[in-house]
């Protein structure tokens, strides 16, 4: 599978959730055996502050996979995961994440995003996780604009 | 309610996990509506790689007070929370968190953290998060103690 692939199913995913009222954020985890498993965000749906789309695919492919270890999957994600989702995303101990927006363009959408790029956290933090951005990310960073002309729309 | 009430309910939940065969993390949130919730690791337990104590405290008070908004709550953590749990706590809008061991702890017992400290997320992320850490923090350590006496003691 190739990246575009991977970030297409993270796009379809984050639309499904704005259908559903959600905040624009969608995911998708290629995993050798388990295949492709996609997941929005559904923090007002759930009432849950962690149910963010990567969160969402983790805990999804898990489950699936019937195991905590993740290795050998890539994480897409239509923006770069928030230093919750990035150190879930090294806890599950998945190889590599792909995203196309960034953490700025989510905090100009008005998230109260914690300002740390998920480069940084790995840097710092001494993860094996190996991080790519700015994939397809004219597209991803329109699906903002497609959630802010929607009626109802809340960030948090 | 002082720092030691709620130190204690996240004590006894870490060892309630860890009678479950869990990780030995506690976690109690104190809300000024929904009074103490408390929670413990359930990593293992539910496949679940974001099920951290804290994180799991989170949606149980989100869920109980039908918001994500969890302003005015103090959290309880028997360890420093990892960068994923800081987070979600951000996310929360939780006022305070206080914590007993710290990363390096959890680290030494065999857990693979991101080497980030709770402070130094708030302070990078510029987060209105107050961190406090060290509180009843030997009978805190203990509780690694106790979880490697035990026959059963996976870390990940």
């Amino acid at each position: 599978m190739d990246e575009a692939e991977g970030m297409r199913a993270a796009i379809e995913a984050c639309r499904e959730g704005m259908r559903k009222g959600q905040s624009p954020f969608g995911s998708a985890i290629q995993h050798p055996q388990r295949g492709l498993v996609t997941a929005h965000n559904s923090v007002w749906l759930d009432t849950d502050p962690s149910a963010h789309a990567e969160v969402n695919a983790i805990r999804k492919t898990a489950s699936l996979h019937g195991s905590i270890d993740l290795g050998g999957a890539v994480l897409y994600s239509t923006c770069e995961p928030c230093p919750m989702c990035l150190t879930a995303i090294h806890w599950a101990k998945i190889d590599r994440v792909v995203y196309g927006a960034d953490i700025a363009d989510a905090e100009a959408a008005g998230f109260s995003e914690l300002r740390i790029s998920a480069r940084s956290m790995v840097e710092q933090g001494g993860s094996h996780l190996i991080v790519e951005g700015g994939v397809m990310a004219a597209e991803c960073r329109r699906l903002f604009d497609e959630w802010k002309a929607q009626s109802l729309h809340r960030s948090y």
